[in-house]
């Protein structure tokens, strides 16, 4: 395993730690958990937003905390859901009176605890409402999920829902636009390397030297289909049709070309060459393009791609100004 | 070689195109050139800012084009110096009268290469001056160098030099801020694995599977030592540790922990526990951390640190307003 770490145990420990120390005019740890919230919470008049899940997927979470996004991510050990009493601290932490919103991916885990949390939240008498971003195309139930997995696509959700609660906008609004942009993202994935979990030391599964897996998950949850590896063009067709095939596009679309982890910016610049050329040539406009690491299985080289179809609303809390580490309007 | 490629020999041609496609509002191409630039060059009544070097490295050198930093990045091949003809297209395009900065990474072809194009220029009555970038403190002479190379502190020299231009500053000021950046500023880097140049399609040099190198190049030059991967605390150990034994750093400094490919998010943080704990115990203040991507070397895995001692003038040109796509204040 080849890994700047200390203790393979203590991976989360020393990450949030380092995290905080990175960023201190920005984010706190709230004490003796693992949850990380922006300065000021809880804001006043503002729904307060949190999502989270395992670790491994960074700057996801706690990356898009901020102004105009979340107000705190819940922190969980690599590739395992967060428990519900640390959510359930994130709840509290950022509930100014006018309620709290959860944005969880879709993963058995992950949708039981946020879950749990929110009834003992609302036991405690916070109002709690929650979207569940299930955007990836690629397969039904997998070893983490019944249903669609949550992948990239959940930052949109982050970045529009985190808009409309920085307008000041109730609960139920905030939820609306989070279920539209749901209603409306489609990704999918692909990988040409493992990763390896610290704590078990070697990869969770080997593809040949030659080989790609189409479809795979964030956590390496097996795809759609193992081949040979083609050209930038052939995986954008792969991933584009799929997407396309599953939803209509059109009119205007936001686009993003994450990165895996391992994937230089260079491969991902080539493939949205060969994207933006099959959206061309369908008649879809590209209104925003987002290349980077977004969502990410720490070092597994691949990338995913993602399309959320625009109307105006979407298009103006895309735009709206935020404050966070790693997502840039 | 797992990578997103079309034709290995059209890698760059195809990132370029790719780039510009997704950023359309922020940057352009110069026709028949490998040369990208802001949408309004020249800026009248500011001095052009050039940078750029071979590509392999993004978000360098493009990435750092935009208000506050340059408003050029001239794009060479894979780990290859763009040629003279290509950085004079860049000066020409981004002068206004006057004035324009050349920022150079100290590699025997770039600085031959801008140089030369700077000669060209003069002849055409354009008044440039340039920096050249030395701020890796691993090895003196190296296999593209003579003298130290210039890698992740380039960034901040971009910054610093881009913030005292957008004031309107003239070329003697422009340079006089840059030099004292590069008096100032010091960097060291180590790998765990090789990357591969795609038109040669096989990694450039190989490390045991338990082994790193600390001083590597971005290019994969060699370093100082091959040794036992050590845990983080020791990686950031070593690397501090030869950094101010180089210079004396006290007071305020600004620190990068740079990724240098393939090493995910969550281990530059736990790298930067570690560095700033060092930091902390010899009393130096740290002003301003950058953990990410900054300069790369392809899917290399591995690291590098930065320091830059700061004084007053030097922290408020680096918190100086930019708008980038991979640099954000």
């Amino acid at each position: 395993m080849k890994k700047i770490l200390n203790d393979p145990n203590e991976t989360v420990e020393d990450m949030l730690e380092g995290l905080v120390l990175a960023y201190p005019e920005k984010l706190q740890r709230l004490p003796e958990t693992t949850v990380v919230t922006s300065k000021n919470v809880p804001v006043t008049g503002k729904v307060g937003l949190v999502s989270g899940g395992g670790s491994g997927h960074e700057p996801a979470h706690a990356g898009y905390i901020g102004k105009g996004m979340l107000d705190a991510a819940v922190v969980g050990e690599v590739f395992t859901s967060p428990t519900p009493d640390q959510v359930l601290e994130a709840i509290k932490a950022v509930d100014s009176g006018k309620g709290v919103f959860l944005v969880i991916k879709n993963y058995t885990g992950d949708v039981m605890n946020f879950e749990m949390a929110a009834e003992l939240a609302e036991a405690e008498g916070i109002k709690v409402e929650k979207v569940i971003v299930n955007d990836d195309v690629a397969v039904e139930d997998s070893s983490f999920t019944t249903g669609r997995r949550g992948i990239a696509g959940t930052v949109f959700v982050h970045k529009i829902a985190g808009a409309k609660a920085d307008e000041g906008a109730e609960l139920s609004e905030v939820k609306r636009v989070a279920e539209k942009v749901v209603a409306n993202v489609r990704s999918m994935g692909m990988a040409l390397t493992p990763c390896t979990v610290p704590a078990a030391g070697k990869p969770s599964f080997q593809l040949d030297e030659n080989e790609m897996e189409i479809g795979i998950g964030v956590h390496g949850e097996p795809g759609i289909e193992r081949k040979k590896i083609g050209k930038a063009a052939e995986i954008a067709s792969e991933l584009t049709e799929k997407i396309v095939r599953d939803r209509e596009f059109s009119g205007e679309v936001a686009v993003m070309i994450n990165g895996l982890g391992a994937t230089p910016e260079m491969e991902l610049y080539i493939l949205n060459k060969n994207v933006q050329k099959i959206l061309s040539e369908k008649g879809i406009h590209i209104y925003r393009t987002y290349v980077g690491e977004y969502m990410t299985s720490m070092e597994m080289a691949g990338c995913s791609l993602t399309l959320l179809q625009l109307d105006e609303e979407l298009k103006s809390l895309l735009d709206a100004a935020a404050d966070t580490i790693a997502f840039h309007p």
